[in-house]
């Protein structure tokens, strides 16, 4: 293993400390904590999300003016525990409720419910979206049901519009669970991450094998096989994602998310495909987003997200201006 | 070797298509060329940066309102030819001149230099900046003396505002002089890049050698050795840049460059131990900024950029607000 880093112990701390000074403009560390905060924090339901490390810039780096007001940190692919989550809570909350964000991850939604009923009795509204947008497995490894990746970033971006705009926390919650149900993500992995305390990737690829349908943890996927030109990897992907819609949507936003060891070179010849193939079928793409959002550590891979746009009005939220360190 | 990709004949038309596709809103493409434009270009002397592909972001990502007027594109790792370079000036000339910004490569320089006298053939003002701020090497491949590398979107992003704001074309090329001094940068791989065409990485390095001072197309640095904690690794290259002022500044902008396939934990871990050594050496750090912005494919590594601002007033160029897919 090699990577920038001094002990894999004091990681997050390092990590944390380089986020919190490089853009201290926008964000500041709750003191004595892993929650990273909003700067000016205005009347408005307060949004948190956050869990285990290692899917930078998810999510510290969609702190800002019309995202998200706190992300707390755990620590590499690992649950933040309650106590912290609740400190992101408390520091959320100005006095209109406090709506949390969380990928559907077994050790996530356990210790978010736990921060907020420990919230409740300090008397702060909180509700609670969970994010399940990849559709590759039911049940997987740290999982039941499906799990949450890339498409939360779509959830944050939406969400944080509305909330800037004074919607309330259980309109929230309720569009919330609209939007969710409308996002759908699959990835692929051309080489695992590897966990600074374990050293190794998580699982072997041969040279030219690749996995459909991997977590952002390392699960595994569906399907292994030799890889091939981008095209049929665009195309197997959205026949697999659009067939889960009931009907296919016709009016749709794109996001191609980078595992984070793919370049972006390779993102954007995979995202023409996407939308050549998008064209043939007659479906409108009006909303498109390509980059490193929701990674993996050194994962080589991506993940494409679809978001159904047909018959809402979530196309403003998602183009409004934002002032974060990633969006 | 394992890319995303259909063929190396056609990835960079398919990655413009990508590029061009996924932010109509921001840039569009000129017919039948290599060139990415601003879609609303404003009574102002134009800016053109361009050079081999493979460092994406770099440079269609820096184009918009505030930074770049347009951006030429040739194929991986090679200069784009004079008649594109001329389609770029011809797209980005709005009466006022058109400023070229060009990384110091032979090829690069040469071809810029000969779009240049086109340009001057047609009555177009045009004026060029060489930017060489790797620190590393004096004469390398490809190159001779200091090569152009990650400093030089701190140069769009100054001479980009200040372009904005009315200044002329002579002006631009003077300030835009004194600012390239002012930057220094130097590199490290951790693995080299894979192009395409090639198939295998440019160099090999033993799985725990790291090379210090390396370009962004695999050209070789100065020194190779065991692989050192991100504290050692911020020491031996700060040291190195501060050596190379005439006097060590003292306030300063920081930029951590990731090479494209090393992930932001890292580079943040590795912008913590730069700041807690400028800190300790009583250097004030203004600006900050971490991320993938000039790449060399999937090369692992980062370079560390340093702007002396402390006789300048280049701040609040950096700081201002623009719209551009990757700033």
């Amino acid at each position: 293993m090699k990577k920038i880093m001094n002990h894999p112990a004091s990681l997050i701390e390092e990590m944390l400390e380089g986020i919190v000074q490089s853009y201290a403009s926008l964000v500041h560390r709750v003191a004595d904590s892993r929650v990273i905060a909003k700067n000016q924090a205005k009347k408005q339901v307060g949004l948190v999300s956050g869990g285990g490390s290692g899917h930078e810039p998810a999510h510290a780096g969609f702190i800002g003016e019309g995202m998200l007001s706190a992300a707390v940190l755990g620590d590499v692919f690992t649950s933040p525990t309650p106590d912290q989550i609740l400190l992101a809570i408390q520091e959320a909350n100005q006095g209109q409720g406090v709506l949390l964000i969380v990928k559907n991850y077994t050790g996530d939604c356990l210790n978010f419910e736990m921060a907020l009923d420990m919230a409740e009795m300090e008397d702060i509204a909180v509700e609670i979206i969970v994010v399940d947008d990849d559709i590759a497995v039911e049940n997987s490894t740290y999982t039941a049901g499906k799990r949450g990746v890339a498409g939360t970033i779509l959830v944050h971006k939406i969400l944080g519009h509305l909330a800037r705009q004074g919607t309330s926390l259980s309109e929230l919650k309720t569009i919330g669970e609209q939007v969710v149900k409308e996002i759908k993500t699959i990835g692929i992995a051309l080489k695992a991450a590897t966990v600074p305390e374990v050293g190794k990737p998580g699982f072997d690829l041969a040279d030219d094998d690749i996995e459909y349908g991997v977590g952002i943890h390392g699960e595994p996927g569906y399907h292994r096989e030799k890889i091939q030109p981008s095209r049929i990897l665009a195309q197997n992907m959205l026949d697999k994602i659009l067939a889960d819609y009931e009907t296919v949507p016709t009016r749709i936003g794109v996001l191609v998310n980078g595992m984070g060891g793919t370049p972006l070179m390779e993102q954007f010849v995979y995202m023409n495909d996407c939308l050549r193939l998008l064209s043939e079928r007659g479906v409108d793409v009006v909303f498109h987003k390509v980059g490193n959002y929701m990674t993996s550590l050194d994962m080589q891979g991506l993940s494409l997200t679809i978001i159904n746009l047909s018959e809402t009005d979530w196309l403003d939220a998602l183009d409004s201006q934002v002032n974060t360190i990633s969006w």
